[in-house]
């Protein structure tokens, strides 16, 4: 394999060449608490959510994925715009997220059950160790934009996520940011 | 572990909080093509040719080592200023350069003796896949700033490349980059 470049825009956040996955509310509607506000969303037009763009890289022990991910403004009901959130399926890899542009929270939660929310900000790297499971909303009224970097055999497993939440949600309350219990949050 | 931020400055390149490493002329003048000319250098003061500013993260796999490198603009002779240049301990580990300011090379050569030379620019993303070596020189009139990421477990052999340098060398002629077979480069 030859080195290659990838160009990162740190505006649009758009990385080429790379693969293009988007995220419409249709496609993260059961990550929200208010489902009903998302079904109406749905309804009136189903807007983008977030987009991730994959450089092509070997799936392999040694290589390192990496990513930018795209988050739009906007909120479901009160909660700010997030993407899937996944553990790795490889538990013991970590991933970077370096922030460009924008402004976002990073909510993780540990094996151990533990759960930290760090804030994302132009220059903000976020070290995500092995073990904790990983996901962005966009808590700004413009783009937020990011690099991710994760070893490349990690894997994604999306469906714990999916299926049990986070034990905190990230909502605007007041116009303010604001972490609360998840009201849905099922006891492991 | 616990998630943790650091905060980098895409204009200096600190990362911070970061543990510094600085390479002066003295440290780095077995690299250069004219030792002559780098040995005036250090009688003239010794200057700062880069610095290298590490994230603390544990040296296991699955966990991604992180530093920003920051290379001073200069020449030695008609050599851009460079990094000393590494292989992985651990031949088969990739790594990510991510530049954020100003205008490099990054040069790299396999275990089966292939050659490459990339531009770096704001917003490349270099991909060096593993089992080649990399170093990076600095060929505008500003700071180069870049974010590097790799598996933690790499580790860096540097003697290698003291020892026999690259196949090519990137110096200025009539004021232009240009890359020009090494002459001191013994065969393998």
């Amino acid at each position: 394999m030859k080195p290659y470049n990838v160009v990162i825009n740190f505006e649009s956040g758009t990385l080429d060449p790379g693969k293009r996955i988007i995220r419409k509310v249709s496609d993260v509607k059961n990550m929200f608490y208010d489902t009903q506000a998302a079904e109406e969303l749905i309804q009136k037009g189903d807007p983008m959510v977030y987009e991730v763009i994959y450089a092509d890289v070997p799936e392999e022990q040694g290589h390192l994925g990496h990513c930018t991910t795209i988050i739009y403004p906007g909120k479901i009901g009160n909660e700010y715009f997030l993407t899937k959130g996944h553990y790795h399926e490889k538990l013991s890899t970590a991933e970077i997220y370096f922030c460009l542009r924008g402004q976002g929270r990073l909510i993780m939660e540990s094996t151990d059950g533990d759960c930290e929310v760090l804030e994302m900000f132009p220059g903000s790297a976020s070290y995500i160790p092995p073990n904790w499971s990983h996901r962005t909303m966009n808590v700004g009224k413009e783009l937020l934009v990011f690099y991710c970097i994760f070893p490349a055999d990690a894997g994604h497993d999306y469906a714990t996520i999916e299926e049990q939440g986070y034990p905190k949600l990230v909502v605007e309350i007041d116009g303010k940011v604001t972490v609360i219990d998840n009201p849905k949050r099922k006891n492991k």
